[in-house]
C-alpha cells in the first residue's frame, strides 16, 4: 500500500547541512525570527498535519472526487473538516504579509512545506496553494483598500482564491482571450465570459471564494498587452466586510479527469458579476504572472512531492515482498523467496527515483533562497541578482519536476508489478495526479521556452552565463573536498556542455528562426541534469565530512554516486540532439504528418 | 478527440516495399495461398472492422467498465453483439490451424492486424488475443483428443480462452505458486487454488471459457520444475462436445484498475475444479512459455497501437487548434492564431511519437516474418536461425513497444493541453490503457532479464553477435544506396556501441554477479534503439528509390533524419551508463533506502 512520511531528515539535510539557510535568515531583518530552532518546530508540526490529517483522506478523496451539483460542488467527505482544522492552525497564512495576518515565513522554509502537502494529498494541497497564490497577486498590485478587504480572510482561510486565465478557445495564447469588463460608475466593473479548467473554482471548503480574474476592458489594446486584472469574489463583501450578496459566477460544470478527483476543475460562467480592477488597466497579464510564477514552483512541487510518495512506498513494497532470489545468492533462508530489493534492477528504480527527489528538493531550497533574498534582502545588488536568478531557474524547476515526477511515479508504480495498476494500492494514484502538473500552468513546453527564449535568448544567455561563473566559483572553492574532486571532471563537462550548447543555439538561431521552439524542451531537460549535477555535488561535498557512518551520509554519497553515473550521461546525448539543430523537424509540410 | 484509422499506406510499405513479405510467403508452401492481393484485402476488412466496429466502443467502454455480481461479470454495452460479429467474420481464426478450423495466415499479416485491435480498443482485443495464445498453446502440446475437443469452439469465437498463471504470493516468480491438481482414476484432474490478475477469466462474451492454468502435482518437484499445465474449461463440454455442466472455478471478484476497464480482470477459485493434463506432468512452464511468447508480442502491439491512436489524434488535434503564432511569420492570417502543427516543439512531438510508431511497425513485421519462417519453412537451417532471432527479440519487442507506447501516449495527451487530462477527449485512456502493457505478460523488467540472461549471456552473446553480423551484412549490400550511406556512419557506430557494451557486460559479469540484472533495463534500451536505427536505414533504403514525390516516401525520409539525429543518440548515453557497472546500484544497504 503506498504510504506517506515527510522526509524531514532529507529537508533538514538540505536546509541546514547544505545551504545553511539558517545564516542566510539571521542575515535580514525581516527573517530573522526564523531561527533553526522554529524552522525544526515548524517543519515537525508541518509533518504531523500533512501524515495525519491530510495523507488518509488521499485515496478516498480519488474515489469520491467532486461532485457538481445545480452549481454547487461537494469535496469528498473529510475535505471540509480537515480544511477547517488546516486552517485553524495555521497553515494557510505561513508566507503572507504580516501586515494582513500573514506569518511571514521564508519561501525556503514553505517550499519543504508544499513539498509535503502534495506528496500526502495533491487534491487537497490545491487549494491552499491556489489561495496563496491569489494573496500574493493581491498583495503585491491591489490597492490598500482591495488588500483590506480580502487579504486577511484568505490568509485566515475562512476564504479561497483562484486564478481564471483560460477560455474554451485559448490557454497558452491569452491574447485572444473574449472575457469583458465594463467599467461601473462606483469604480467597479461588470465582468462577463466563459472561463474553464479553474483549479477550485467552486467548492464546499470555504465560506467565500475569490477569483482573479483576466479581462478585456472596452478600449483594450489587442494582443496580450490589452488585459487586465479583477478580482471577482463569489459573495460581494458586505459592509463588515463578511461575505454578503451572492455575485454573478456561477459555476456551470466540474471536468471529468484522469486525476487529482478531490480537486474540483471548474467552468466559471462570469454574467455581469462585480469586480474591482487590481494594478493598472492593461497591465493584467504581468501582475497575474506575480502569481503564476508563484505557482510554476509550487506545482514543481507536486512533481517532487508524488516522486517522493511514491518511492516511500515502492521502498516500502520492495522490502516486504518476496519474488525471486538475489544474482548473489540467498539472502533470505527463512523463506522460498528473497525481497524484491534484492535485485539490481529494483535498486536501479529505487535510486533513480531517489536521486530524482532529492535533487528536486536541492534545487527548491535553493531556488526558495533566492526568493528570499529577491523578498527580504536590503542590499539591491543581491536582490536584483536573486530575481535573475529566480526567472532563470522557475521555469526549469517547474518542467523538470514535472516531468521527472511523472516519470519517478510511473517508475514506482512498475515495482509494485501488477499490483501497480489496481486502484487499491495507491500507486496508479501519484500517477494519474502527478500528470496534470506537466499541463498545468503553462505546459512544459510552454515552460521550456520561457527559458529558452525570455530567460536565455532575450538577454544574449547572460542569465545563463552568470549561473555558469557561480558553478564554477563554487567548484574551484571546494577544490580541496575529496567527493568533489572526484566529480569535478563530469561536471565541469556538464557545465561546458550547457556553454557550448547555449552558444550554439544562439548562434543556430540567427539563421533559424523555429530553433529554439523546437530545441526548448531537450534544452530545459539538459538544463536540469546540468543543475543536478551541481546540486548533487553541493549535497556530496556538505555530505563527505560527515561521512564513515555507515548511514544517512554515507548514502547521500552513494546516491550522488548514482547520479553521476547512471543519470547525468544523458546530457550528453540532449546536447548531441541539440547541435543537430531543427531542419527535420521543420522540413516536414502539414499536411505529410 | 481521439480518432482512429488504421494506417494502411504504412502497413504496406513495410510489408510490400521494405520486407517484400509477399515473396517469402510464396517461397513456403503453407503460406503460398496468402498472395498480395489476399493480404491486402485482409487488410482493408481488417481496418474496416477495427474502425469501424470496435473503436466507437472504446471510450464508452472506459466509461462503464466491467461488473461483477455473484460470480457474473457483464462487459460493456455492445462488446457482446460486437464479440459475435466480430468471431462470426473469421477474426478469432486468423491464425489458427486449418486441421482444425484456423485459417493458418502468417503472422506477418496478424502483427498488423493485432495492432489495429489494440489501436482501436484494447479492451476488446484482449478477448481474442488470449483466446488465440490459448489456442497456439493447445495446438503445440495438448492432446489429439483435447485438441479435437477445443480448437474448432475457440478458432470459431464460440469459447474464449486465459492463462492463469498469478497467485496472490507470486508473480514474477512462478516457482513458489501453490495451485495443486490431484489426478482422478478417469485421467482428469482435480484442481484447486486462487489465481489472480487473469484477463477475461469471466465475461458475457462467449458460451464457455477455457482456462490454462499452471498448478502442481502431488510428487511434483520443487521450483519451476515442478509446474504442469492443466486446461481447465469453465462448463465441461457434454458428448457432443458442447458447453455442458458447471465446473468449480468461480470468479470472486474483479480488479478496479487504472485503465483497460472493458477487460475484466478476475480473481478465479479453483475448488476441486476438472481439469487435463496439457504436455507432460512437470513441463507446464515451457508449454505455458508457448502462449507467453505469442502473448508478449501481441502486448508489445498493445504499445504500438495505442502509440499510433495517439499520435492520429494528436496530429488532428494540431492541426485544428488554434495557438500563437509561428516563429517563422504568420502562416493563418485569417485568423487571431496559427494551428499548433507550425510550432517546432509541438512538431518535436509528433515526430517523436512517429518514429517510435513506425519503427515499432517495422519491428513488428520483420519478427513477425522470423516467426513465418521459423514455423512454416522445410529448411531446418533457416527455421533455427529464425528461432533463435525470434528468442532474441521478442522481449525487446515486449518491453521496447510498450516502454515507448507509453511514452508516446503520454506525449500525444501533451499536444492536447489541458483537454488532455480532461476523460471526454479521450487521450488520457490511451495513456492509462498503455500503462499495463509494461507490466502484464512478464514486467519490463523481467522482459530486460529475459533479454540479458537468456539470449544474450547464456549463449556468451552468440544470438547477439549473429542480429550485429547481419545488420553488418545489410549495410555492405546498400552501399550504393545514397541514403544509406547518408547513415551508414552513425548506424555502423549504433552496432559497435551494442557490441562492445555486450562484450563489457559478459567480462563485467564475471566478477559482479548482480550487474546483468542491474544493466538489464538499459540494456534492452540500447538494443531497442540500435534495432530501430537498423529498421529506419532499412526504411528509408527502400523510401529512396521513389523519393521526391513530396509525398510518403519523402515523408518517410524526414522521420528516418530525425530518428538518427534527435533520437539514437540517447544510445551513446546509455553505453556510457551501462560501461559504468553496477558499483553503485549495489553498494547501499537494504535499510538505507
Amino acid at each position: 500500500m503506498a504510504v506517506y512520511k515527510a522526509p524531514l531528515r532529507d529537508m533538514k539535510f538540505v536546509l541546514n547541512e547544505v545551504f545553511r539557510a539558517d545564516q542566510l535568515w539571521a542575515s535580514m531583518p525581516d527573517t530573522r525570527e526564523t531561527t533553526p530552532d522554529l524552522a525544526d518546530a515548524i517543519l515537525e508540526e508541518a509533518a504531523k498535519t500533512t501524515e495525519g490529517l491530510l495523507f488518509p483522506l488521499n485515496r478516498q478523496g480519488d474515489e469520491q472526487g467532486c461532485h457538481w451539483h445545480d452549481g454547487e460542488v461537494t469535496t469528498p467527505d473529510g475535505f471540509k473538516d480537515a480544511y477547517k482544522t488546516f486552517a485553524e492552525n495555521g497553515w494557510t497564512s505561513l508566507t503572507g504579509n504580516p501586515e494582513y495576518g500573514g506569518q511571514g515565513m521564508p519561501k525556503s522554509l514553505s517550499v519543504l512545506f508544499e513539498e509535503m502537502l502534495h506528496g500526502s494529498n495533491t487534491s487537497f494541497a490545491l487549494y491552499p496553494i491556489l489561495t496563496n497564490g491569489a494573496c500574493l497577486c493581491l498583495d503585491a498590485h491591489a490597492s490598500e483598500e482591495l488588500k483590506q478587504q480580502y487579504l486577511p480572510r484568505l490568509y485566515s482561510g475562512e476564504w479561497s482564491g483562484t486564478m481564471c486565465l483560460t477560455e474554451p478557445h485559448c490557454g497558452t495564447d491569452l491574447g485572444i482571450l473574449r472575457s469583458k469588463a465594463i467599467p461601473n460608475d462606483d469604480g467597479s466593473y461588470n465582468v462577463s465570459g466563459t472561463k474553464i479548467f479553474i483549479t477550485g473554482g467552486e467548492h464546499d471548503l470555504t465560506d467565500n471564494i475569490v477569483h482573479l480574474v483576466l479581462a478585456k476592458l472596452p478600449d483594450a489594446p489587442s494582443g496580450t498587452k490589452g488585459i487586465s486584472l479583477f478580482v471577482v469574489p463569489k459573495y460581494l463583501p458586505d459592509a463588515d466586510g463578511n461575505a454578503g450578496e451572492r455575485n454573478g459566477v456561477q459555476c456551470g460544470s466540474i471536468e471529468h479527469k484522469m486525476g487529482i478527483q478531490g480537486s474540483s476543475t471548474c467552468v466559471l460562467n462570469f454574467d455581469d458579476a462585480k469586480g474591482w480592477l487590481v494594478g493598472e488597466p492593461h497591465q493584467g497579464l504581468p501582475a497575474m504572472f506575480t502569481m503564476m510564477n508563484y505557482e510554476r514552483l509550487s506545482i514543481g512541487l507536486q512533481g517532487l512531492g508524488l516522486g517522493e510518495a511514491s518511492y516511500q512506498s515502492a521502498v516500502d513494497y520492495a522490502r516486504e515482498r518476496l519474488q525471486g532470489r538475489s544474482a548473489h545468492g540467498t539472502q533470505n533462508p527463512d523463506s522460498n523467496a528473497d525481497p524484491l530489493i534484492v535485485h539490481g534492477d529494483i535498486r536501479r528504480m529505487l535510486l533513480t527515483m531517489r536521486a530524482w527527489n532529492e535533487g528536486g528538493r536541492a534545487l527548491a531550497s535553493y531556488v526558495g533562497m533566492q526568493l528570499d533574498m529577491a523578498k527580504f534582502s536590503d542590499d539591491p545588488e543581491t536582490q536584483e541578482k536573486a530575481e535573475e536568478r529566480v526567472a532563470l531557474l522557475t521555469p526549469v524547476a517547474k518542467a523538470f519536476f514535472t516531468d521527472r515526477g511523472l516519470d519517478t511515479c510511473v517508475i514506482g508504480q512498475q515495482v509494485f508489478g501488477g499490483h501497480g495498476y489496481i486502484r487499491e494500492w495507491g500507486m496508479e494514484q501519484f500517477v494519474r495526479d502527478a500528470r496534470i502538473a506537466q499541463i498545468y500552468e503553462g505546459t512544459n513546453g510552454i515552460q521550456a521556452l520561457d527559458l529558452i527564449g525570455r530567460k536565455m535568448a532575450r538577454n544574449g544567455g547572460q542569465f545563463v552565463q552568470d549561473y555558469i561563473a557561480d558553478i564554477r566559483q563554487w567548484l574551484s572553492e571546494q577544490a580541496d573536498n575529496a567527493v568533489v574532486r572526484e566529480f569535478a571532471a563530469p561536471l565541469e563537462r556538464a557545465v561546458a556542455t550547457l556553454e557550448e550548447v547555449t552558444h550554439s543555439l544562439m548562434t543556430q538561431a540567427q539563421e533559424h528562426p523555429n530553433v529554439l521552439n523546437a530545441s526548448a524542451v531537450e534544452y530545459t531537460d539538459l538544463f536540469g541534469l546540468v543543475t543536478y549535477a551541481w546540486l548533487w555535488a553541493r549535497m556530496m561535498a556538505a555530505a563527505e565530512p560527515k561521512s564513515g557512518d555507515g548511514d544517512f551520509h554515507d548514502a547521500k554519497l552513494t546516491v550522488g554516486r548514482f547520479y553521476f553515473q547512471k543519470m547525468l550521461p544523458r546530457a550528453w546525448s540532449l546536447a548531441e540532439q541539440l547541435q543537430a539543430g531543427d531542419d527535420a523537424i521543420m522540413a516536414l509540410g502539414a499536411e505529410a504528418f
